[in-house]
């Protein structure tokens, strides 16, 4: 963005955020049917409904004796009722008889209720008193200890919502009604372009001047974490037909592109120019009142989401958690409410004066530690392009805008990596 | 475990978790060497030390003029420093030229300082002339916009500690100097046995008194989610034969035992013996004061954790984030501090008055709901025997063994699913 005078404009976080939301188009990536053992973590694609009661029949919750409940009614220990011992309920059978008046059966936990019976009398409440007869000391209300047919699950019921996370106990779901394959989205792809004449990947030995390629791993990483597929490009020259040759493919081939690295001023004005040729709208903003991170590039292309990365890895993890991943959430399909997608976090005490400037958002690393039974967060102060003041925090504090700075012994919110 | 009159006694959570890790030798899973892409949320099972410093180099942190500082001191916008221009550093590539006293050279962000040159002066304090001089208006301190050879990592350094769980930007450390292969624990595999006579595969059409398996898919995303691999082992009869045969095997091929279902009182026992006579030193509590998941048992045999579970879904549940997690932690190696395992929670006002027992504690299911900018836990009341109580839940809010239950409106913790 320019302001009016044509200068670079930097804005708000906030205001980045929107920009990249408001200018992407409700779509999402193909849907897939994979089978439940696959599913974790996935993001169903439909409304799904059941296509059967759960359970399919009234079924015990206590070991104990099936019984017609009016049998019990009164029943103390000083005046029990005599019920007579008809048979045995086995389990994953149909009961083939009924229960009369005066009558129950022995179930198990699980165990189908017979014809007759509707509830269940827990083994505890119940005395053997001969082979076929039992007191019963205490009475149960219809349904006690009982889970009716289709109790659990209607037949038709909404089970799980599109847009959902399935987690360990959804997938449990569906598999008690019988759905062995399920609709999800695809898992976003994104391309990770790492540039820089200066960086090398991992597995070559440096020369004076190269540094090996930190970024495209760490970013990997957070995009696996938030549900995206990493596909690295590799390692490209800072220039403009080199860029944006692959930043085209990417655009095919993929559904978001980040491009690392290039930090430079002609190198960012590079990227720049090569996101707003590649279609539009673009560019949507240029800088961000964000540290680290500032001189991060946002865009959308054919409603694929472009970014232009700082080359500072603490810049990386701080823009990837801010601008990358809700815009990876919304075109993963993912639709739930905010605290399905809130961060681990812990209230700590800052062990130093932090200053800040009014006007940008600070992102500080910390470590924590306990101390007394409390817990403290230590500011790492180091340059954000250096990778192990990362690697010794354990989370981060924000210092809002309009905040000019934390002071020693306050409590602040550590959001945990 | 039985008190002194030989009655079985139920333990508190507390006391459960620490008969546990205290029957528990600290023997981990074997450690595997792995490709540094493949390590992301893999314990490393060595501490790890740098190879080599990073950068290898004095670097610029900025775009701008490579200088020796002494030639910048007193300058000011009034009177600047003449200096010129003697080349420029291109990126990735050793300079072959020395600054002398009075010159400098053009340097972009991440390029390698030359020989004599201790600091850069940023583009923006400095004004080109012509085409070799630049006025410089702002005087730069030694090492100021670099980072210095080995500031990021020294040869030597410890870079990751032995148990720690690899996150993003360790990987892109790992990277950064040079190590393409990690050490890592193998996962614990951790054996899922169904038992119940009325259960049936998730892809088989039920019978009358049959119900699908639905905990060991809960269990399978559990054991991912904790860092564990999920073993199927199938679903068997309640048998002691076939069950003390499925576990011997389970023991040898797994390093965890997981047997769920068979809560009737005389499968428990059973359950409960083939443990005993697996292995020392067999059962270590039979019981919990806690709801739900009262019937759990727990035990070690030949140092492996076998557990029996209740069949309910949402005692799976509870008893897998109170007991079976911190074991598998455990015997995954991770050693990390606590908030290193942290679980993402909310706190929220709960909705009505949840009465509870002293002497248990309760695991209440809720969902989140946002009222008037407040978050609220509505407690979702249905049997432990109810998957969708699981699936309508967001989290859980734990009341203490000694607190007699919430009040409407209190606030409380949930822990996130």
């Amino acid at each position: 963005m320019r302001d009016m005078l044509g200068r670079e404009e930097v804005v708000t976080v906030e205001k980045a955020l929107e920009l990249l939301l408001e200018n992407l188009s409700p779509v999402s990536t193909p849907e897939i049917k994979i089978k439940i053992e696959d599913s974790y973590q996935r993001i169903s694609s439909k409304d799904i409904f059941s296509p059967e009661d759960l359970p399919q029949f009234a079924r015990s919750t206590v070991d104990g004796f099936a019984v017609n409940s009016s049998d019990t009614f009164g029943a103390t220990e000083g005046m029990p009722a005599y019920l007579t011992v008809i048979s045995e309920i086995l389990m994953g059978e149909e009961p083939v008889f009924d229960i009369k008046k005066g009558t129950v059966a022995k179930i198990a936990t699980g165990g189908m209720l017979p014809k007759g019976a509707d509830s269940v009398v827990m083994i505890e409440h119940a005395q053997q008193m001969d082979d076929t007869m039992i007191e019963v000391t205490k009475p149960v209300a219809p349904s006690e200890n009982i889970i009716q047919a289709g109790e659990d699950v209607k037949n038709g019921d909404l089970i799980l919502r599109k847009g959902h996370r399935l987690r360990a106990q959804d997938v449990g779901a569906l598999a008690g009604i019988g759905l062995t394959e399920v609709y999800v989205y695809e898992k976003p792809r994104v391309s990770i372009i790492s540039t820089g004449d200066e960086v090398v990947p991992a597995n070559e030995r440096v020369k004076p001047g190269q540094v090996r390629d930190i970024n495209s791993f760490n970013l990997a990483g957070l995009i696996s974490a938030a549900g995206g597929e990493p596909v690295k490009k590799g390692i490209f020259r800072d220039e403009y037909k080199v860029i944006r040759n692959i930043v085209e493919e990417s655009l095919k081939d993929t559904h978001m592109v980040l491009i690392s690295g290039g930090s430079s001023v002609g190198t960012k004005d590079m990227t720049a120019k090569v996101i707003n040729d590649s279609g539009k709208p673009g560019v949507l903003f240029h800088g961000v009142s964000i540290k680290p991170g500032k001189p991060m590039i946002g865009g959308i292309v054919n409603n694929k989401p472009v970014f232009g990365l700082p080359g500072h890895p603490a810049a990386i993890t701080v823009c990837f958690e801010q601008f990358i991943e809700p815009v990876l959430k919304k075109i993963s399909g993912f639709s739930e409410r905010g605290f399905a997608d809130k961060k681990t976090a812990v209230m700590a005490r800052i062990t130093k004066n932090i200053a800040s400037s009014s006007g940008r958002e600070d992102h500080i690393r910390v470590a924590l530690e306990e101390r007394d039974g409390e817990t403290w967060a230590i500011p790492i102060l180091g340059k954000s392009g250096l990778i192990t003041t990362l690697v010794k925090a354990d989370g981060i504090v924000v210092i809002p805008l309009r905040k000019l700075g934390i002071e020693q012994g306050e409590v602040v919110e550590v959001r945990l990596f």
